[in-house]
Parts: structure tokens; C-alpha cells; sequence
């Protein structure tokens, strides 16, 4: 095609026999233009449309000396804007074509063409932004790793290097057998460097010190979280109700021989037709006053101990959680010692030992059911702290409700609701270790003649990963929140502390399923390879929502607690003390919400930490309100209150999530202000910054429904995010990092 | 106390000393109260500060018997409101007391005491709505089944048949090499029922019947998953590339062999280095024209194949994909025959194989790397419907462009993404089936003095399974439509049928992530156990998000082809083009956005089809012009393409997501609209009603930020979703018992 008028069709044919999305239509578009051209001759017609011929496409040579004409124009346009410019140029500006810009363009349009698009592409820039951005470390890592280790970081260190020695290598046999005994073997190693006693009493030969424990506990989760759970199931649940539940002479009796392993043992609570309301187990613990025994039973088949860590193979003693019968007469659930085998690994006559069986994960737990059939125990072996039996064979207790001394009990054991969620932390750390360093590396796609690209620089990733690392940052200052306030409990604020505990269990743990979800889906085929762990994170940490207390359960507890800490705060709900409430608590509200803070979208408001903690307190305090009004609505107009609490179920969650989410900001923002390296200050406020837009951004509709924003807000928040993502992007690598999680640990191939 | 003053202290005093949430405080706030009443003498005080006492808390007696005299009141005042009014009959209307209704007002306010919702408590109800409920069948299941099964009902019932064989009896070892042998053993059957090769062409002795093969798939996959995905590579992968790739001299050699697993093969495209970006793969078929030979070369270690099924142990034959090299030119991705082992199950020369090793799930599945050391082809083992080489030694092909050949390609094997998002669904069946039964039978917590109750009973855990068993219905329907479509493709419709897979791929695969997650901590403890499946399936679907095309990446391409439909139909996005998009598409959209129908909450109103339907057009309509403006706008303002596509990214996938939303809705609507039987269709248009103001509740901020509702709308339509799950939970059982699961298959004993 010599004749310059013809030329001008070279970037049109060009692109219809090169795109993809090339279909007959487009050619018939094509074919039906060219005929309806006046301009033409006749035989230009038909040369052209000799072009646009499906049944004798151009060759493949055709094709590229099309391109390399078009690339030519280009280099001679650089300003070019549009395909028709190029049209022109090719044309050797021939009259014919130079008036005819609107008749190509309506072509463009027709056939689909955006020729600025295309103009870029043809330019064939390498340097683009998305493929520039790489990792810089702004800060100095090891500073952070500090922060993040705080107190406990000698512990940690030792944890670390402990777990760095060539017995802790994973064990990858699929054989569950071989995976128990080496992950008990991994027990007994920690038992004999004092890790297992840390927190119980120097006396017994403990280290008296529980903060450590929570720590080894954390640390250790950077391993095999069978090995966690064993070690949890242990020296945490049975060593721990031994040492809460019992007096003096279980302590002196067993501590020193549950810290040593020598008394390996379970925690036998969870019956088959009783989890998440352990109140109703059935098992029965009879006592018998001539004998001085009580006898240990189980009544039917699915009142059997079920899920019991320990159980299957290992466990010697357990502590049996039961309904204790005195003459007919039911006092409520009690805990008593039971020996489920004697110290060669004998089942005690009258136990009956079921195996559970493959797991999702935590294969190296060996969980078991067992049946007690009429098995008798000296009365010393009740653990009698909260209510005992005398001399007479009367009940006695200083707490006269069975249903109270039952949770008082229980709030002893809260310790595991701190342990819990912190090992579910480590795992999502491990996790994004993984799957931030792959995408740091992973190239795929990339701009047109340019090399490919990490997967980190794309949006998406970016946000599929970016909010995750910050809420995982800020749940880490929550746990060290938690667990401060743990160490230093009183009396009066036990209730909160439970209820922190409970929903910092629930937050955490729900939290790591979707970090680890991600990963796995982040990391691609790479992720599913067992080499690379993220499947043994995700099933391990799976059960994780569920056993010591299954999340929806704890955060219905969690929204209880808020109630009555409000009707304790506001009397009954009746229309003045809602009215005092919301004037007293959401005066700030009631002014942010004039419309020129409701509309309010300059970068430094978005980016205020004020801003970021008055929305949280408002939503928190707002859903709260809500629900406690609905409530007394409800019960109100006739309807029973257990009807009610279950038709508000799904606000509960939301009032326990809104409390948590402030919570969980405050203690990151208290965390950071005390920072003094700046650059890890700003590193981390980005962060923060992150976590409360994302807050933000997933309760949207609820911001905007309440009228605290408006949608200019909500999508400028929007943006926000995506730019926070992007800025935090550059740091990802070092802040996991920071983590410091030893590499024989991480282990996973695509992370190094 | 026989004092009737002091008897009206009984409830108070039994509340604080049975309530959970007793605290010092409390006390504290009853001490003083008793205190500063000077209506009481010293002494009376003194009693009654004798039962405030930490240290000499009453007997369990004691509460008890304040609990019977309570519960005495109540039977004489079933009026009751509040506890006052308990105090004055238990204070034998005692004039003193009778005016105190303020003072104990605000006592129980300090004490945070609910006194409506604790009288209801003590009255006992046993009966209340939350225990009441229970399954109903409401329609005949085996009709629902039949809609369901569709045209394909007679295969489907062949392979439930054989599925409850014993042969099929799931095999439990953990041992992967067992497993793999049992799963090839499984295939061997199949193929020798003539299951296998059914969309083959019948002079290759297949059935011919592509509808008919999607069945199977989709049936199989009630059984074990690693059975499907062996099946899928053998037969789909590997048999339909030679069908689909090759020319006649290739079916006639091998389609037979393949059918009837005489000679197991691989799909050999992805490489390490290239999964998403698989244009890019490294591979190369070097052309020696003097031999009439290709060399097929692993240039280096990333260049591996990797992930390919079949190639860890069974695999004889590949269909390998690499670029094709003809004197020192690279002609694109072609495919190509290469045999891996002989029939012996020797390792060919030049070929070394690897084994991927344990994976997250679908054990049974030998996924390997491929490495080619100048492994030697014929000529006649290039598939070569697409492109050939000529007996000159020069590259011949009807499509041009490199990248188009290749596209074109890929587009032939896209009933891989009909395939497996169908077999998700399967999956996601199944778990629902499992959860949903379990629920139902589940009892946990109850009525205060009542039984306790299917916790499907609960709002929380109705609001987490019954939306997704709307969305899997409405999927199930989504995919019929989509398999029509596929089965009745043209070259016009090609393209929109593409997209389609890949978004329904996406769509369906997600889900089943989402439905398994949520099976799994709905059935808690239970559903952490490998016996009731949920383990197997999770992490067996876990990799569909990933393979046969990523999801993310999916939705991009998803997103790309609406905007390309976008241009086609509205040209280049200028000012008057949009408007006179916004204004020729979305008339009723505009006109719905008048503030009474974005106010407009009655029953009739949510639960219209007609305005779930407007409502799901307007947000794709409105998404996908908004992302194509932006996407203007940033090219309009200097920015490549390629970065602005990357800016995008998370718009579009919004875009995808709308538009995917839209059509499933549409053909849930068509397909219910067809049902005969008024009970079946009345129970799906329940269903169907679930699902899109599902869709809306979760799209609420972007609705909000739209202005196409307002908040009392949005809030109304929660409580519409709210109300649709508890009416649904009746017939939930029966919804599930109509997928119609053959018990074997389903196997857990939690489902029973």
C-alpha cells in the first residue's frame, strides 16, 4: 500500500488483526466503512477491503511491518494524542485525509478503539510508576524489633535461638503417629530448658513469672503450632487449673512434676453435647462419704470428654470437669483430678480412650475422647479452691451460685485467652513474612516492552495485603495491652478484663484466618505446596476460632458485658437517660456532624489520628446505644428476652467488633507516641493511619447510614487507603521483617 | 427476714448473688444504698448489711430458698413488670414500701439491673419463638431435585450409582503415594463406564456429549476432589487440547488411548516463572528442518514446568506449551506432543520429572516439575490447527498476530472454567449439606428453664450459613446459563462467553472458599475433624481460586472486556458520550433515584424482583461507566496506561463483580420464573429474594455513596435479610436435601 490516502488505514488494520478482542462484527464494521467512503475510488476500496478479509487474513510479515511503520509515526509524533494523528503522518498529510478527523474518530468509537490507550502502548515506556517502586527500607529494623519484643525480649531471644537447634527441624512425615511422638519429644525439650513451668510458682520449681510464659508461647508459635498447642494443653490447661483451681496440697503434690513433663496431662471440659455451653456438661462426680471417694461418670455416649488434648496417647492425669452429686442433690460443675493411665501408658480400668482422629490440622496433637465408667477417686482429688466437700460430707463454697462460682472458675483459666490470641498472631506474621517477601520477588506481567513487575506493586495485591500487615501491627500493641492489664488484675476489673480477653480472642484469631486465607491466595500455586507452610499455618490456626471459645459465642459475651457496663452507666433505657447519653458521650459527635466536617476531605483531616479515634468512639458508643434500645424495645412490646438478646444477635457482634476496633487503635496510637526513633514513628503512624481508614472504609455503610460521613468522605477515604497501601508498600518487606521470625522458623522456600 | 420491709430486699439480694457479673463495686453500691435509707432502723440495716457481706456470703440454702419465695411472687403477679413490683407482694404490701418505686428505680439503675428482662427470666418461658422453630418441609424435595438436574438428570443419576460402589469408599490413608494409586485406580473406572471420554467425538469412540461431560464433572465432585481433578487433567486438560489444538492425524492417534486411559497424559503450560502472565512462558520448540524434528528445551530451572498433574507418576504424554523457534525467530506460544515416559513408566531420555510433594490439599493428585533437556519431537507433534509449519520450514498460520493465535488458543480450552467453577459448586453443596443438617440437630444453649436449641435457630448462625445457600442456588443457576451458553457458542459470542467463564470461574470458586470457611466454624469442633469432610473439601477447593486462571487476574480481564463493550457501544469517553450513557441507560435508574423510592421501605417494595433487578443493573451500569471515566482521566492526564489500569485495579474488579451479580440474579429470576409446582417456586423465590438484597446489604456503602438509597432504606433492607434467613431456616433442610448427595458421598457422620 503505497498510496499514501491508503496509509491512513494502517493503525486501524493494525490494531483490528492484533487485538484480542478482534471479532467478525469488528471486521464487518470495518468493511462497511470503508465501502460507505466516498473519498475512495473504487479500487482503493477494494484494496483495502482486501485487508479486512477474515478468510485471507495478513500474513504474519505484514503484521510486522505494519507495527513497524506505526512505530515510525510515532517516533516522528511524539505529541501524538490519537490514532488519527499517526493516520495522518503515514498519509504524508495528503488532503484527502487531514479534513476527515471526525469521520476516523466515529470509526474508532465504532470499532472500539481508545486511541490514547493505545498511543501510550505503542510508545512502549518501560519506566513506568508501577514498575519502578521497589522496597526501601526507611528504618532501622532491628529498632523495631525491639519495640515489638519490649520487656519479654530476652525470653524471646532464647525461644528463638532454642528453636534454631536441628532437633526443632519440621517433621513432614504425613504418618500422625510419627508427628505426635516428635512434637512430645519437642515438648520434653522445652520442659527440661524451664520453658513449661515459667509461670507457676518458684516453690514448685516454677519461674513465677507470666509474662514470660505468654511470650514463650507467642515465640514458639513461630514454629509447628501442634507443638504450641501440646505445650499449651499441658503446662497451660492442666498445669494451670491444677495450680487455679487447686490449693496447697495439689500444688505441692503435682506442680513440680506437670513443669517437668514427668505428669504429662489434660483438660477435660468439652463434652460431645456440650462446647460452647460447658454449664450443661453431664458427667457426674458422686460423692460417696462413707468411702470418702467420689465416683467419676459418664451417663451416656455423647456426655463422653471430647476434643481432650493429650487424651489420645500421652496423658497420665487430667482435670475432669463434672457436676458434683451429693446425695441426689446437684452442685453444679467441679473439677477434680482423674488418672487416665498409669506411668507405663496403661489405661486405668473403668477409662475408656477414643482416638479423634485426622484433624484439619494439629496432627501433632494427640486429641481424644474419653468415657469414665464408675471410676473411683480419693476425695483429696477435688480440686477445692472455689467449693469443697467437709468432714460431715456437706457442700461448702464461699460463693453460694453455682452458675457464679462456675464462672468465677472459669475466669481463672482467662490466662489461655491471652496465649491464644497471641499465638494466632505469630501465625499471621509468619504468614505475611511469606507472602510480602514472594510478592516482593514474584514478577509477573508488566508494561508493554518492559520487564515484569513484582506482584507487590499492583493495587490489588496491594490491598489485599497492605491492611492486613497494619492490623496486624495494631493488634500486636492491642495483646500487649491485654496481657498488661492481665498481669496487673484486681477484683474490680476482672469482668472487663474477661471480656477484653474474650473479644482480643476473638479479634485476633478471626483476624489471622483472613491474613492466612490471603496469603494463600497472594502466594498462588506456591502458597498450596506444603514447602512453603502457609497450609499448616492456615490449618493448624483453623481451630483456632473455635476452641477456647468459639468466636461468635465470646463476642455475644463480649456485647453483654458492654450492656450492662451501660446500664450501669445509664440506669434503665428510658427516653431521658438515651437522650443524657447521647448528649453527655457524643457531644463531639453531635459537632462533627455539621456538614463541614461530615464533608470534610483534606488529606490532613483524613490523616488525623482525633478524627480517626472520634469516628471509632462514635461508632462504638453509637451501636451500643442502638442495641441496648432495640433490646428494651423488644422485651418491651411482650417478647421473652432470650427471644430478644437472639433477634439482636447480629447488632451484638457489631457492638463488640466497634469496642474492639477503638480499643485496639488507642493502644496502637499510645504505642507509637512513645516511639523516639522517628523513623520508626512515621513508619508505624502510616500504619496507623491505615489500620483506622480500613476500619473506616469496611463499616462505610454504617458511617453513612448513622450520618457521620458523607459520601464525598467515604470516597475520598477510599482513595486514601489505596494511596496509604501504596506509600506502605515501600516499607513491607522491612516491617515483616521486623518481626524478626528466625529463618529455620519461616523455613517456606519462596521467602528468601 | 421475716421483717416485710427487709422481704422486699429479696430480689436484689438474689440477683447480686447470682449474677454473673457481680462485682466488689456492687456491693459497695448496695452498703451504701441500705445505708442512707432512713426509712429503716439501725437495726434493719444492720441485717441487711449483714447479707451485702464479701467475706460471709449467704449459703447455696439460702439462695435457693430466696429464689423459691421470687418465684412464688411471680405466680401471684404474672403482671408483673419489674421486680418493685415483686418486692411489694413479698413485703405484703407493707405501706413503707409501696412508695419506694423511685428509690428502687434507681437502685436497680446503680446495680445495672434490667428488671423487664430478668422478670422474664424468672418467669421460666419455656416456650418462646427461638425454641419453637424447627424444619418444615415445604415443598416436595425430589421436584426441587429434578429442577435442579435439569436435562441432565439421567448421566447425573449414572454417576451417583456408581459413586456408592464400594470401590469408591473414600480412602483414608495419609500416605500420598496410597492415595494417588487409589485415585488413578478410581479413574481407571470411569474410563472403562465410558465416563471419560464422553465429550469426545463419537468416531473416537467418546459419547459426543459436552453437556453430558460437564455433568460428570460436576456429580464426580460430591465424591473426593483429587478424583475430579485427575479426571479433569486426563480427560479435559490433556484430551481437549489434543482435540481442540490438534487436526484430525492427532485424534485418530491418540483421542481413543486418551478416552479410555490407555495412555494418561499432562497439560503441560504453566512454568515456574510464568503462571498468571503464561504468554511469557520460557519453553522452546526449536524447528530442525533438516530432521523435520522439533527440540523442546527448559532453558533454564524457572523455566520448569511446574504444578502439571498427571507428571509426578502416571503421565505418558504431554501437551507441552512453548515458543516456537524457526531459524532464530520466535513465532509465540505453540503446542506441542511430547512423550514423558514410555508405557512402561520409564522416564524418557532428556526428560526429568520432579514431584511437587505434599500440598495444602488434593493429595491424591501427582502434581510434578517437568524440566526438558533438547528432548527430540517429530514434526507431526506440533498440534497444528492454529499454526503449522509448511514443508519449506516456514511458519504458517490463519491468525497473524502472535498473541492472538495464542488467545485464540486458550479460547478453545475454556470449558476448563466451566468445569471447575461447577465442580466448586459441588463443593460448596456439600459443605452446606453438612452444616445445615448438623445445625438443625445441634442443640446448644436455650430458654432459662427450657431445652436447648438447634443452634440454626440462632439469628448468628442463620445470617452466616442461609445467604450463602441462597448464593449457591442462585450460582447453580448462574452456571446452568453459562454451560447453555458455552454448548451453544458462536464466533460472534465468543468473546462475551469468555468472559463470562472466567468471571463465573472466579465467582463460583470464591464462594466456595467463603461457604467452606463458614461450614467450618459453623459446625465448630466437629468441623475441624477430617471424618466429616469439611477439612477435605476446604483445602481440596483451596487451589480452584488459583488454577485454571487466578481469580484477581480473572476479574481484571473480566473488567476489561466490559469496558471494551463499553467503547463498542458509547465511543470514546467524552463528556456528551457519558452523558448520553447515563442518560439512554439508566432513565429508570433516574428515576428511581427520586426520594421516594430511595426512601421507599414496605415489604412489598423490598421483596419486588423488579427492584432488586434495577437496583443490581444500576450498579453495574454506574461501575463500569465510572471506571471507564477514571480510567480517561488518568491516560487524559499524562499517565500510562499501564499505571492507570494498575490505579484502577481495584475498580475493576468492582466492575467485574457488578456485572457477575447482575446476570446471576437475572438467571435465578428466569429460571424460577419457569418452575411449575407453587411451592417449589415459592421456596426459591424466598431464595432468590436472599440473595439480591444480600448482594445489596453488602454493597450498602457504595448504594449510600450513589445516592441510589438512603440510610431508612438500607437499614430497612437489613431487616428484610434478617427476616428472609429466619423464614428460610425452616425449609434450609430440605433446600439442602434437594442437591440430593448420595449419602457415601457426603459420609460425615455429623450430617446423619
Amino acid at each position: 500500500m503505497d498510496n499514501p490516502k491508503l496509509r491512513a488505514f494502517l493503525p486501524v488494520f493494525y490494531l483490528v488483526w492484533s487485538d484480542d478482542l478482534l471479532t467478525q462484527k469488528e471486521l464487518g464494521t470495518l468493511s462497511d466503512f470503508i465501502s460507505s467512503q466516498k473519498w475512495l475510488t473504487g479500487d482503493e476500496q477494494e484494496t483495502l477491503l482486501s485487508n479486512v478479509d477474515i478468510s485471507a487474513p495478513p500474513s504474519r510479515q505484514q503484521l510486522a511491518k505494519w507495527k513497524q511503520e506505526i512505530q515510525k509515526s510515532m517516533q516522528a509524533n511524539p505529541e501524538a494524542t490519537g490514532i488519527f494523528d499517526l493516520s495522518v503522518w503515514l498519509a504524508n498529510n495528503d488532503e484527502a485525509i487531514t479534513g476527515l478527523k471526525p469521520v476516523f474518530a466515529k470509526l474508532e468509537n465504532d470499532l472500539g478503539i481508545l486511541g490514547d490507550e493505545i498511543i501510550t502502548n505503542f510508545k512502549g515506556h518501560t519506566k513506568t510508576v508501577t514498575s519502578e517502586t521497589h522496597t526501601v527500607s526507611s528504618f532501622d529494623i532491628k529498632k523495631l524489633t525491639a519495640i515489638l519484643d519490649g520487656p519479654q525480649s530476652l525470653i524471646i531471644r532464647k525461644v528463638k535461638l532454642l528453636l534454631t537447634r536441628k532437633e526443632f527441624a519440621y517433621e513432614t512425615s504425613t504418618d500422625t503417629r510419627v508427628y505426635r511422638e516428635k512434637v512430645y519429644e519437642w515438648c520434653k525439650i522445652l520442659a527440661k530448658e524451664n520453658l513449661g513451668n515459667m509461670a507457676y510458682p518458684r516453690e514448685y520449681g516454677g519461674g513465677g513469672n507470666m509474662a514470660d510464659y505468654f511470650a514463650i508461647m507467642e515465640t514458639l508459635s513461630y514454629h509447628d503450632l501442634s507443638l504450641v498447642i501440646k505445650f499449651g494443653v499441658q503446662f497451660g490447661l492442666w498445669g494451670m487449673s491444677v495450680q487455679s483451681l487447686g490449693t496447697q496440697k495439689h500444688h505441692s503434690k503435682y506442680l513440680a512434676d506437670i513443669g517437668s513433663l514427668k505428669l504429662p496431662g489434660c483438660f477435660a471440659m468439652t463434652e460431645t453435647n456440650h462446647g460452647s455451653n460447658v454449664k450443661g456438661i453431664e458427667t457426674t462426680a458422686t460423692y460417696d462419704q462413707e468411702n470418702k471417694t467420689f465416683v467419676v461418670h459418664t451417663p451416656h455416649l455423647d456426655a463422653r470428654k471430647e476434643y481432650i488434648g493429650n487424651a489420645a496417647m500421652h496423658g497420665q492425669m487430667a482435670t475432669v470437669f463434672a457436676k458434683l452429686i451429693i446425695k441426689g442433690k446437684d452442685y453444679g460443675v467441679n473439677a477434680f483430678i482423674v488418672s487416665l493411665r498409669d506411668s507405663n501408658g496403661n489405661v486405668q480400668p473403668g477409662v475408656t480412650i477414643g482416638d479423634c482422629g485426622h484433624k484439619m490440622g494439629l496432627n501433632g496433637v494427640d486429641n481424644g475422647t474419653i468415657i469414665f465408667d464408675r471410676v473411683i477417686i480419693p476425695k483429696e482429688n477435688m480440686l477445692d479452691r472455689f467449693a469443697a466437700v467437709n468432714e460431715a460430707g456437706e457442700f461448702e463454697s464461699p460463693i453460694p451460685s453455682d452458675n457464679r462460682r462456675f464462672f468465677t472458675m472459669l475466669g481463672t483459666l482467662v490466662g489461655g485467652r491471652i496465649g491464644i490470641p497471641r499465638s494466632a498472631l505469630s501465625a499471621a506474621k509468619s504468614g505475611l513474612a511469606i507472602a510480602v517477601r514472594y510478592s516482593d520477588q514474584r514478577r509477573q506481567f508488566g508494561p508493554e516492552g518492559g520487564s515484569e513487575v513484582p506482584i507487590l506493586n499492583y493495587r490489588m495485591h496491594q490491598r489485599r495485603l497492605m491492611p492486613l500487615l497494619a492490623r496486624t501491627y495494631a493488634i500486636h500493641f492491642g495483646l500487649q495491652y491485654l496481657t498488661r492489664r492481665y498481669l496487673n488484675k484486681t477484683d474490680a476489673d476482672m469482668q472487663e478484663i474477661e471480656a477484653l480477653a474474650a473479644g482480643m480472642k476473638s479479634y485476633s484469631t478471626w483476624s489471622t484466618r483472613d491474613v492466612l486465607q490471603e496469603c494463600r491466595e497472594a502466594c498462588g500455586g506456591k502458597g498450596y505446596l506444603s514447602e512453603n507452610r502457609i497450609n499448616a499455618l492456615k490449618n493448624d490456626t483453623e481451630i483456632y476460632t473455635t476452641f477456647e471459645g468459639d468466636n461468635t459465642v465470646l463476642m455475644q459475651l463480649v456485647a453483654k458485658n458492654r450492656l450492662a457496663e451501660f446500664r450501669k452507666a445509664f440506669g434503665q433505657m428510658n427516653a431521658m437517660g438515651m437522650i443524657s447519653y447521647v448528649y453527655e458521650n457524643a457531644k463531639t459527635a453531635l459537632a462533627e456532624k455539621n456538614p463541614i466536617v461530615t464533608r470534610k476531605t483534606d488529606d490532613a483531616h483524613l490523616l488525623d489520628q482525633v478524627f480517626h479515634l472520634h469516628a471509632l468512639e462514635h461508632r462504638e458508643k453509637t451501636t451500643l446505644a442502638s442495641a441496648a434500645r432495640r433490646l428494651k424495645k423488644l422485651i418491651d412490646s411482650g417478647l421473652d428476652s432470650y427471644d430478644a438478646f437472639n433477634v439482636t444477635q447480629h447488632q451484638m457482634v457489631d457492638v463488640a467488633r466497634a469496642w474492639l476496633d477503638r480499643i485496639i487503635f488507642e493502644q496502637f496510637q499510645i504505642a507509637v507516641k512513645k516511639i523516639d526513633d522517628q523513623n520508626v514513628r512515621a513508619a508505624l503512624t502510616r500504619l496507623q493511619q491505615l489500620f483506622a481508614l480500613s476500619v473506616i472504609e469496611q463499616n462505610k455503610g454504617w458511617f453513612l447510614e448513622d450520618g457521620y460521613m458523607e459520601a464525598v468522605k467515604t470516597k475520598a477515604i477510599r482513595k486514601m487507603v489505596n494511596q496509604l497501601c501504596w506509600d506502605i508498600r515501600k516499607d513491607a518487606v522491612p516491617l515483616v521483617d521486623a518481626f524478626d521470625i528466625p529463618d529455620t522458623c519461616l523455613s517456606a522456600p519462596i521467602a528468601f
